[in-house]
């Protein structure tokens, strides 16, 4: 007698409709298997947030059966919400050596790294989170090192979970991407594929990262008498260890600068990933010691980030570091969509300093592109396909290559965050939601901004604040201060002494149509300020800022 | 006896820091004409601002000199200041008559049609503004009809100015831009160059406007059943030309949609620079008569502008036409920097909607390359240049390809806005400056909004705002109301009730505080009050919100 197998239920609970903030649960029966926890940062009407993170109502709901965080690789978009989810699901972490390092950084800062249990796995570990649920680690390249995709292994068929990827043949630090063992997968049958759709809109290859190793000797090469600044991702050790290698060659002290490039240098550097040789490396204070032609600054900020060590040193707030004329700057990068117009503020600071800038030159995308997606495709030849990684127009993207390589329209899911799709070997299918939603971090608070408070700011940073206070007495109504007019934002007072004094008039005028129509209440009293005030700003100067009649009763 | 002739100078008000707000004063003894007159578009952080437009103080104080306004074409940031600037120094207005018309638009919206004197000139023409400024018209390609570059001729020598500019050889309207003029006033001697910069930085030449009709055919004969939804600058009148040229071949009906669209088409159609056959034009309601085979939707909103048609469309809010499935739908635009992010997000909300979009395929730039720049340069061969139209990063790399060409660098020159440069055949040098700023227009108020207020918006945009009200007895400074306390923008109340408890007992503790220390000065009471409670929230929460206390006396 056959039993009927269960189904595999996977849930994204974030990361597809918005961009950063992977975190997916797999789940079979009772158990359930999360992988990566990130952030994402935050969209531009989104005032005053810091990060934003998934939430975990679903998991929470189910934390017993929660076996654990299964990580990808060490980018911030894949671990950043850790500290925030282990609050409230505290269940052990895996993940590789360098990946498992940068956890622990954040554990931490948030003190709980004693209370959180880490593993660290390698390519071709197989973890078995339960009976039910084992994964397989494979190696694959990415712009960090030690990034993994996962072959999930269930009873209801093998899940093959790319994570963030590119093919290099001839990458920095560890091996090729493990090509075999997709190839292995594939060919013992793989259920369903989950792939990266980054890059799904450029044609050909992503180029190796050691081809920017050459692209640096090259300019170090030319640039023998000048200092030379470099700038990256502090999190791409391995282009941090090409910068170092060049150094080396062309007989230059490196200096590193920028909190989280110097953190990420000092775990990669401990961890064995990144490779500086004894007496390489100098403090910024030293530069004085050596000549330009023998330094090289390895620093934060290709994003154009204000308060990274880039924008200060073009801008001359940086405290250590000031541009001399000739310098070299290099942006090892490329802008992320969004900071164009922050990297060109930049760019141009350093030009009117004298520097010599370089951008869109030493750079290579840690994503595979369309011809790389479709080895994998073919390497591993799943029955079903869920596009993941990159915003909507990607994903549609990588459904319409797999499509065009073979596979059916219905055999695709292009999900939203907190759909559940079941899934076996005779069917897959979209069967229900869970609660999913982006909670807000500002400051300490986490979740504790909500739309209104957006809104509100929203509203007072395009049009600004009116406060009109009135002291009333509380048995008659009468009018005993008041009212006074305080304006943030609005226009500068001075400039517009008239139309505040006007402004008044027209609320006295308000309040006089309050007790002649003889409404006491005071909720309708400031309604009705509120309208003839907001009136009268849109005719005088076609503006309409936020007004707060605030009522004293004495 | 010889009698030493005066140095001509050239003064750029605005457009070289600040992009856009292309302004520039050419002055000679008694005589000052001002080449352009443009808007720039706010920085992010100049929360609320609607436009910037440059400051004419010093066309004001010698208001008695400027002969008039020369526009070499009708965009926005060579021709939008024009209706406020015209307010304060009324001089006749010279440009090609689609710049005109466009202008008159303006004007028209600003009531000062009647009080302005328009001049339509065309290439070949020479302007005499005075017996020692005289304007040479030549023609030009940009991605605007009727775009003029100009010689200007004075006792010091001529100055050739590119205006915004490509080569295009074979253009939809109007002639390939006059080579042999500008070889010709080279061969004659040429005092200085100012031009485009805007693509300094690209190798190679910019495709001919036409080529993007081809595209446009290519597209149209692969969309056979569906309907076609094209969007542009609304100033691209050879850009809508060719949308209408293909949907003539492929027989669709043209739905005009979008304000500034249907402004600029109609102008256009009326002096001739854009024909549609007869019949060929329907209204969006007239699209239910017509399968989805015939009809060609043009637009705006190609930067993901919130308000154009297209976002709007996108997000299904817009009142006429809403997204079919299998709509195709061609941006025929690049994203300008700082608009990727919304562009992707009506890229992406499009393809949710179950259109085809078409990007970064159908365009061209209307910018010289490096390759011809080179020609202009080498044609030209001025003595002395300025780059101009761009960024410093763009005006640094066409600095370089002159050097390049065999200029020497004392010859070239960066200018800041408000840098006086005067020049005669013998020698160039900034020899002062002038008062410049930008002017922010929000709303009616022009230069209302200043750095106090805008500081103030990003402090309210960030983290919002708590309002302290306290009603004191005059005599004895007694409470006898409050202290109340209401925010906005900082956390939601409901979820924070224990917070704003807490922060209520801290305001009335600092008002002890006062009491007991003999403060009875209000501003100390509110700085006091300020200072502890700003104390207390950062402790809690992190934040700092802005604190106004506010005191009523009774």
């Amino acid at each position: 007698m056959s039993v009927k197998k269960s189904k595999l239920k996977i849930i994204p609970l974030g990361g597809l409709e918005q961009i950063g903030m992977n975190i997916t649960a797999f789940e079979y029966e009772d158990d359930i298997v999360v992988v990566d926890c990130g952030i994402a940062f935050p969209e531009d009407e989104m005032l005053g947030i810091d990060l934003v993170i998934p939430d975990v109502t679903y998991l929470k709901r189910n934390a017993a059966k929660v076996r654990g965080f299964m990580l990808t690789h060490g980018h911030e978009d894949h671990i950043g919400a850790l500290p925030y989810v282990l609050k409230e699901i505290n269940v052990p972490v895996y993940g590789t050596r360098l990946t498992i390092g940068l956890v622990e950084n954040k554990l931490k800062e948030h003190n709980i790294l004693k209370s959180t249990t880490r593993n660290c796995v390698s390519p071709g570990d197989t973890i078995e989170f339960s009976k039910n649920i084992k994964i397989e680690c494979i190696g694959t390249n990415h712009s960090i090192s030690d990034a993994l995709a996962l072959a999930i292994h269930t009873p209801a068929g093998i899940v093959v979970h790319s994570g963030d990827f590119k093919i290099d043949y001839t990458p920095i630090h560890g091996k090729p991407i493990d090509l075999q063992k997709f190839a292995e997968l594939g060919k013992k049958g793989v259920l369903l594929l989950m792939a990266d759709s980054t890059n799904a809109e450029r044609k050909g290859y992503t180029m190796s990262e050691s081809s920017v190793g050459k692209a640096f000797d090259e300019i170090f090469s030319e640039t023998l008498e000048n200092r030379i600044i470099v700038t990256t991702f502090a999190s791409n050790v391995d282009r941090v260890q090409q910068i170092v290698n060049s150094a080396e060659k062309f007989n230059r002290k490196v200096v590193i600068e920028g909190r989280s490039m110097v953190n990420v240098c000092t775990t990669a550097m401990e961890l064995g990933y990144l490779k500086v040789p004894d007496g390489m490396m100098i403090g910024a204070d030293e530069m004085i010691n050596h000549d330009p032609s023998q330094i090289v600054i390895i620093t934060t900020g290709s994003q154009g980030e204000p308060m990274a060590a880039l924008s200060r040193i073009a801008s001359s707030t940086h405290r250590k570091i000031q541009i001399q004329k000739g310098d070299k700057v290099i942006l090892s990068s490329k802008a992320i969509p969004g900071n164009e117009k922050t990297v060109s503020r930049v760019i141009n600071d350093l030009f009117r300093k004298g520097a010599d800038v370089i951008f869109d030159y030493a750079h290579v995308s840690g994503h595979a592109c369309q011809e790389e997606l479709k080895i994998l495709h073919k390497l591993v030849s799943p029955k079903f396909f869920i596009p993941v990684h990159g915003e909507y127009r990607h994903l549609k993207k990588h459904a319409e290559l797999a499509e065009h390589m073979g596979m059916k329209n219905e055999d695709i899911f292009i999900l939203s965050s907190g759909d559940v799709l079941e899934v076996d070997e005779d069917s897959a299918a979209v069967t229900g939601r869970v609660p999913v939603s982006q909670i807000l971090v500002d400051g300490l608070g986490v979740g504790d901004v909500g739309n209104i408070v957006l809104r509100d700011r929203q509203k007072l940073s395009q049009e600004g604040l009116i406060i009109v206070v009135i002291t009333l007495k509380k048995t008659t109504g009468e009018v005993l201060a008041g009212p006074d007019i305080v304006s943030r934002g609005f226009v500068y007072v001075r400039e517009s002494g008239d139309l505040m004094v006007e402004a008044k008039e027209v609320v006295k005028g308000a309040l006089n149509n309050c007790t002649k129509r003889n409404i006491n209440d005071w909720s309708k009293i400031k309604n009705v300020v509120k309208e003839e005030l907001n009136e009268f700003l849109w005719q005088q100067i076609k503006r309409s800022p936020m007004i707060l009649p605030i009522i004293m009763e004495v």
